[in-house]
């Protein structure tokens, strides 16, 4: 069965993330972490300040979550850590807004986002399912202008196979009519595979290395090079 | 008409905000507000401290948020001001680390919480509804144990009018079909009433200093002491 096919038999309602998938984000953080490894040169090279803030920001995790406000925190201790102890507060103000430099930044949607969710959304109802921060999330999605193009915005603090089972109940509908669309394989695509559903996968070019797990193949994955493909991947008008 | 009769005929729903109003919250950040003032002391007085956190905390507030993280951002922005610019690296580290307590603590709930859900939850169906950080605000109620109480958790980064309305318009009843139990004037009781609703206001003893708004009177509003006084409001077995 082609791709196509299996997709219009079964679709009842699409799911979005948003960071990546939808608009440019990592991007801002990895220029963020090239800044702090400069700001760091006088005590460490690039390699050793972008291992220790990945360590930092992992060690974070659990009691922090995700988002700018953990980053700003990490980007403090780590700082201290590497300068052993003698970071300067006018660095540390620094840091606090290379930071906050995260936030609120104007949404740069890729090139045919508009276009793939009109369309879609004209044939099926969708969701937009992102991970993070509450506040940043909700600011990035009206900020965005593409609210109008979905029924619901599910901000979701992890995204396990049990986040993806709660948008498929409250709608009602069973986990092969939901398709899943998004560029972490570990937030996006394997949960939602391991449940029954559908994922289209679209890498992006810049991942956290928190988000990169082993990708494996699945009969109800498919690939796609960039967001504009996957409108080909459906039989609509 | 009794409140008591008014609430009988009426009512369809009701919903609990959580911090301070079912479990102790703002305690810990009065503590935690506490030891700044003692660590900022070689350089001001507790008013003073007190005061200036409390300024940069409304600075922060639009892009930042509530919650511990930016709790902790503002911590060291207002230790940096105060000292002028001299504060330590483990001066900075104590801040973190005061800061990070605020998160994580065990949930200490009132004396008749559970008594106060359990009866309610066989009459009504209970909703969750709080303001705040979506990962901090779910690993509380988790640690809570009171989740097998309400029928849905609803977690906001504000709550306005249009977040109490999104709940009444989700569970298909009208604004007076609604009832919110609260101890935030400013967040759990005037955006209820303004928008037909019914309120029991409970008053908590410590209460963060930009949820403070001036108190009106409204028909459709109760004055409680305390959790456990509520069940009186309502004719039940």
């Amino acid at each position: 069965m082609s791709d196509k096919l299996k997709l219009n038999s079964n679709i009842k309602l699409i799911a979005f993330d948003a960071d990546d998938t939808l608009w440019i984000n990592e991007y801002h953080y990895h220029t963020a972490e090239k800044r702090f490894a400069e700001l760091m040169a006088p005590w460490c090279d690039a390699k050793r300040a972008n291992d220790t803030l990945l360590r930092v920001e992992k060690d974070n995790l659990p009691l922090l979550g995700y988002g700018s406000k953990p980053f700003i925190i990490s980007l403090i201790e780590c700082g201290i850590e590497l300068s052993g102890g003698t970071l300067s507060n006018e660095m540390i103000t620094k840091l606090i807004a290379i930071g906050k430099e995260t936030i609120g930044r104007p949404i740069e949607l890729y090139p045919d986002t508009e276009k793939v969710l009109a369309t879609l959304a004209s044939h099926y109802p969708l969701v937009l399912a992102t991970k993070g921060d509450l506040k940043e999330q909700e600011s990035k999605v009206e900020r965005s202008g593409l609210k109008r193009y979905f029924s619901s915005v599910e901000i979701m603090s992890e995204k396990h196979p049990g986040s993806y089972q709660s948008i498929i109940q409250k709608h009602g509908i069973n986990p092969e009519n939901f398709l899943m669309v998004g560029n972490s394989f570990k937030s996006d695509i394997k949960p939602v595979l391991d449940i029954g559903g559908y994922a289209i996968y679209i890498p992006s070019d810049i991942i956290w290395a928190h988000e990169v797990i082993e990708e494996t193949e699945h009969p109800n994955l498919i690939r796609a090079k960039e967001l504009s493909k996957i409108l080909e991947l459906f039989e609509i008008a």
